[in-house]
C-alpha cells in the first residue's frame, strides 16, 4: 500500500470498499462453479441423442417462468440452484442445433473449441476494431484473408478482408462502399440524383430481406430497386437480367451496383457469379455477392467450383458462423482490390488512430468496419483452423452436401412428395401431396404441416414461398443426422398429412 | 436404423460416414478437455494481482507467433498443447481488464457468470432475432425492459425496448426510425430535400465517431451535420444550440433530429436533457440520446439524478457491455412511444413471420432489428439481473464514480498535474506538466507520456484531444482499482516525465 500524499480533503474522498455481495459475483469459486455446471449439462446436452428440433412454448408460460427465476432479495449471493435453473430453462427452449431432429434453418451445431473459446473472449476481452486493445484478432484477420486468398487464386496483398458481426452488417457495408466510389459526394453531400440518372441497386428476386432493405437504409429508396429475374434453377437469369438492367436504365435509374447470392436463402441457389462479373464490368457497375451461406465452398476442394466466379466480385461477404460451424456472429467481407475497405467509412476518425502508428495502422480494422466495440469472433474461426485445418470445415460441409443430394433423391422416389429444385448446397425445399389432398389448398396444407411437425417437438424444419407457392424447407447443418433420419421426418410428415386430410375433409364435408 | 424404401438409386445416394478425425473435433471428451484448460487459465488470470494493464507487442512478431501456432497436418486431431498455447497466445496479448493497471478505456472486466454463459449460447444458440429459434432471448428482452421502464417511470406497456449487438447500430436505427417518421417518402423513394429544406442531424460537437458518421451512411450527407457548441462542462449548450439550428434553418436545412450525449466517449458529460428534450419538442424534432457510457446511471439511485431526462427523449441506447459489467456487444435501445421501433424497417418481411402467431408476433424482435442472427446477449445481462438482482450493478458503478472523484481530488491536489474537468462519470481526462516543461510542446509531451506508459506495459491510459489540447485520459471500470493504484500512476508518469523532459531538453539544446 502506497502512502498517498493528499492535501486538505481527508479520508471523506476514498470510496468505501465495494460490499461483499458484489465483490462475490467476482469470487473466483463462483466462476468455478458456475463453469463446472455449465459443463456438466452442455456435456448432458452434447450427448442427447433423442430426435427433439426444438420445442415450442407459449410466450406468455416463459415470461412467468422466467420472471420467477428472478431474485427479489437484492444483494443476493450466488445462488448455484437459480443458476442451474436459468440454464436448464435456456436449454429446454432453444433450438437443439445437436439433435438428428434439427433442419429447419441455418444455424449450426458449432465447433466445441470454438464455444469453450467464447467464455474467454468474454472474460479477458480484445475488441477486435483497434489493434491497441485487439491485437490478436487483427493479426488473424490477416491470416484467414491469407487462406482464402490463396483458394481464390488472389495475390498476396492485393486485397483486403474485413470481419463482421453478421451479413446484414456486411452486405451494407459493401453497398456502402459501392455507393461512395461511384457518387464520389453522396457521403458528405448525401444521395442525390446524377447525371446519369437516380442511383439504384439490382438484386436476386430470391435476395433476403437484408439485401433487399439496404436501399431504404442507406437513402438510395426501396423504390430504387431493381429486381432481376430468376432462371428455372431460381438462379439470376443473365438474359433477363440484361433486358431488365437496360429498362432500368430507361426509366432514369443508374444501377451502380449487382448483389447476386450464392447461395439464396430459399434454396441455396447459386447465382451465374462469372457471367454476373462481366456483365457489371460491361456497365460499370459493382458486383457485391452475398455469399453468406455458399461461401464457405471456398474451403471444399469438390464444392469450390460451385461457387465459382467469388474471385470476379468487386466483394463478397461469407457466414463463418453458418457453413464454417462458428458460434454467431462472424462474418467475412472480402474486397478484391486493396484499399477499397476505407470507402465505406471515408470519415476521418483522427482521434482513433495516432499519426505516427504506421506499423500498426496496417493491421486496424476500426476504419474499415462499422462497428466500434466488436467481438474478437475471427478468433474462434482462426483457433479452429489452427487446430484441424481446412480438412476439418470441408469435411463436415461435404457431407450435408452430399447428404442434401441423398434427401433429395430420397424424396424424389417418394410418391407422395415433390422436391422443388435440385440441391446446390445443404437446403432443399419441397411439397408433400398426401392422399386425398388434391381438393385441399395446397399451400395452406404446407404450411399447416410445417406447425404440426413442429409442434409436435421432434423435428423442426421450416417452410419457404417459391414463385408463390409454399414448400416445406430441410437445411442441413448437423453432421450428425443421417439419412435414416430424413426417413422418419417423412414418416412423421405422413402421419400429420393423413391428419389433416381427414380433419379438413371432413370440416368440408360439414361446411 | 430404419430401413428405407429407395427406389433404384442404390447405396451410391448415401453420403459416406463422416471422417473419424472431424468427428473427433465434436467428441465430447475433447470438449471436456478444453474446457478444463480455459477454466484453469482463466482462474489463474483473475487471480493475478500484477500491475499489467495491458503488454504492446509488435503486429509482425505476433503474426509469425500465430501462423507458427497453426497446424501444417490437415485432419490433426485435438492437439492440447496447441490449444493451450492460442490460449496462453491470447491471454498474454490481450488487455487486462482484470488487472489493476488498466484504466485505459471503456471495456469492462465482466461478470464471471455472464462470461461462463457466452460458452452456453455459443454451443446451443438461441438466435434473439426471431421467437420461433430464439424465445428465451425475447421473453428477456420483456423483462429487462420491465426493469428500465420502472425506473424511466414509464408506464408498462407504453415504450418499447430492442437489444442491439453495440451502440454504433443502436444509434443508426434510431436515427433512421427519426428520418423514416419525418420523411415518411424516405424509406422507398430515398432521401430528398423537402419543403423545409435539406434533412440535417444535429449532434454535440464531442459527439462520437459512430454517431458523426451517421449522416454520412443514411444518404443524409456528412455536410448536414449541425455540430453544437459546448458549454463549459464540455455539454452542448443550450443557448448555443438553439443559436445554430436557428443558423441552420436559416442555410436551409431541416434539422429532424438531435442527438445528445449521456455522457461523452471524451470526458463523460452529461448533456442538459431535460432542457434539449424542450428545445426538440418545440421544433417538432426527434431528440436521441448516445447514452452508451452513462444510461446505466438508471439503475443506481444516487447516480441516476445525473442522467433525468432520458425518460424525456424519443429514444436512446445504453451499453450493458460498458457500465453494466456485460461481455460485448451488448446494448439496450429504448423508444419512448410504444409502435415507434418499427419505423426504422417499415419492410414487410412477410416469408420472416407467419401471418398466424398473434401471440408470438409481440415478441418478436426481428422486424424491428437491423440484425438477423444476433446473439443472445441480452440473456447475459438477464440472468446476471436474476442472480444478483439490481444492486450487484448500482454497487460497482457507484464505486467506480466515487473512485474517480477521488481521484480527481487527488490529481487535483498534485501540483504537476491538472485535472481537465470536474467528473460525471467514471472517466477523467487531465494534464501533466513536470518540471523543466514549461519550453517543450506540451500536447506532444503527453502523447509521449501516453506511449510510454502503455509501452511500459504496467499502466494502460488512453489520450484524448479537448479543444485541441491533448490530455491524458482514465476510465475507471474496474472495480479492483484503489486510490492506491491511481497514486501509483501518479508516479509512473512523473517518472517517464522526468525522462522525456531530460531527453527532449538536451535535444533541444543540441540542435
Amino acid at each position: 500500500m502506497l502512502s498517498i500524499p493528499f492535501n486538505g480533503k481527508g479520508d471523506a474522498c476514498f470510496p468505501e470498499p465495494l460490499p461483499d455481495d458484489m465483490a462475490d459475483a467476482f469470487n473466483p469459486n463462483h466462476f468455478s462453479y458456475a463453469v463446472a455446471l455449465a459443463h456438466e449439462k452442455l456435456t448432458a446436452h452434447l450427448a442427447r441423442d433423442d430426435v427433439e428440433g426444438a420445442r415450442q412454448e407459449r410466450p406468455s408460460d416463459l415470461l412467468c417462468e422466467a420472471r420467477d427465476l428472478m431474485t427479489d432479495a437484492p444483494g443476493d449471493r450466488f445462488d448455484a440452484e437459480r443458476f442451474s435453473g436459468i440454464l436448464d430453462l435456456y436449454l429446454r427452449t432453444g433450438i437443439k442445433v445437436n439433435s438428428r431432429g434439427y433442419m429447419a434453418r441455418q444455424f449450426s451445431s458449432v465447433a466445441p473449441v470454438s464455444a469453450v473459446f467464447d467464455m474467454v473472449s468474454a472474460m479477458a476481452p480484445q475488441p477486435a476494431s483497434f489493434y491497441e486493445v485487439g491485437p490478436l484478432p487483427n493479426v488473424a484477420d490477416k491470416l484467414i484473408a491469407e487462406e482464402f486468398g490463396r483458394r481464390l487464386g488472389w495475390a498476396p496483398n492485393s486485397f483486403e478482408m474485413v470481419s463482421t458481426s453478421g451479413a446484414s452488417l456486411a452486405n451494407m457495408t459493401a453497398v456502402l462502399a459501392a455507393r461512395n466510389r461511384h457518387f464520389a459526394g453522396s457521403w458528405k453531400q448525401g444521395v442525390r440524383s446524377g447525371l446519369k440518372g437516380r442511383p439504384a441497386v439490382a438484386i436476386g428476386a430470391d435476395s433476403h430481406f437484408s439485401v433487399s432493405r439496404i436501399c431504404g437504409i442507406l437513402g438510395i429508396g426501396e423504390d430504387q430497386v431493381v429486381r432481376l429475374p430468376l432462371n428455372s434453377r431460381r438462379q439470376i437469369s443473365v438474359e433477363g437480367a440484361a433486358e431488365t438492367l437496360n429498362a432500368a436504365a430507361e426509366r432514369g435509374l443508374n444501377v451502380f451496383c449487382i448483389v447476386a447470392a450464392a447461395g439464396s436463402t430459399a434454396t441455396g441457389a447459386n447465382d451465374p457469379l462469372p457471367a454476373l462479373a462481366d456483365l457489371a464490368r460491361a456497365r460499370g457497375a459493382w458486383l457485391h455477392v452475398d455469399a453468406a451461406h455458399n461461401g464457405a465452398f471456398l474451403v471444399s476442394d469438390r464444392l469450390q467450383p460451385r461457387v465459382q466466379g467469388l474471385e470476379l466480385a468487386d466483394s463478397f461477404c461469407l457466414d463463418a458462423h453458418k457453413t464454417l460451424f462458428m458460434p454467431a456472429a462472424c462474418t467475412l467481407l472480402f474486397y478484391r482490390e486493396r484499399g477499397v475497405a476505407v470507402t465505406a467509412f471515408p470519415q476521418k476518425a483522427s482521434y482513433v488512430l495516432d499519426p505516427e502508428e504506421d506499423e500498426i495502422s496496417r493491421f486496424e480494422s476500426g476504419v474499415r468496419n462499422f462497428e466500434c466495440t466488436k467481438r474478437p469472433a475471427i478468433l474462434n474461426l482462426w483457433l479452429t483452423w489452427a487446430l484441424y485445418g481446412r480438412r476439418f470445415f470441408e469435411a463436415k460441409l461435404d457431407y450435408l452436401v452430399d447428404l442434401t443430394r441423398a434427401a433429395h433423391d430420397y424424396l424424389a422416389s417418394q410418391p407422395d412428395f415433390e422436391v422443388a429444385h435440385e440441391p446446390e448446397s445443404n437446403i432443399l425445399c419441397f411439397v408433400h401431396k398426401p392422399a386425398g389432398s388434391a381438393s385441399l389448398d395446397i399451400d395452406r396444407l404446407q404450411l399447416e404441416l410445417r406447425n404440426r411437425v413442429r409442434d409436435a417437438n421432434r423435428y423442426f424444419i421450416s417452410k419457404v414461398d417459391l414463385d408463390r407457392r409454399t414448400t416445406l424447407r430441410i437445411v442441413m447443418m448437423n453432421h450428425r443426422i443421417g439419412i435414416e433420419d430424413i426417413a422418419g421426418l417423412v414418416e412423421e410428415i405422413r402421419r400429420h398429412g393423413r391428419d389433416v386430410v381427414r380433419e379438413w375433409t371432413v370440416k368440408g364435408a360439414a361446411a
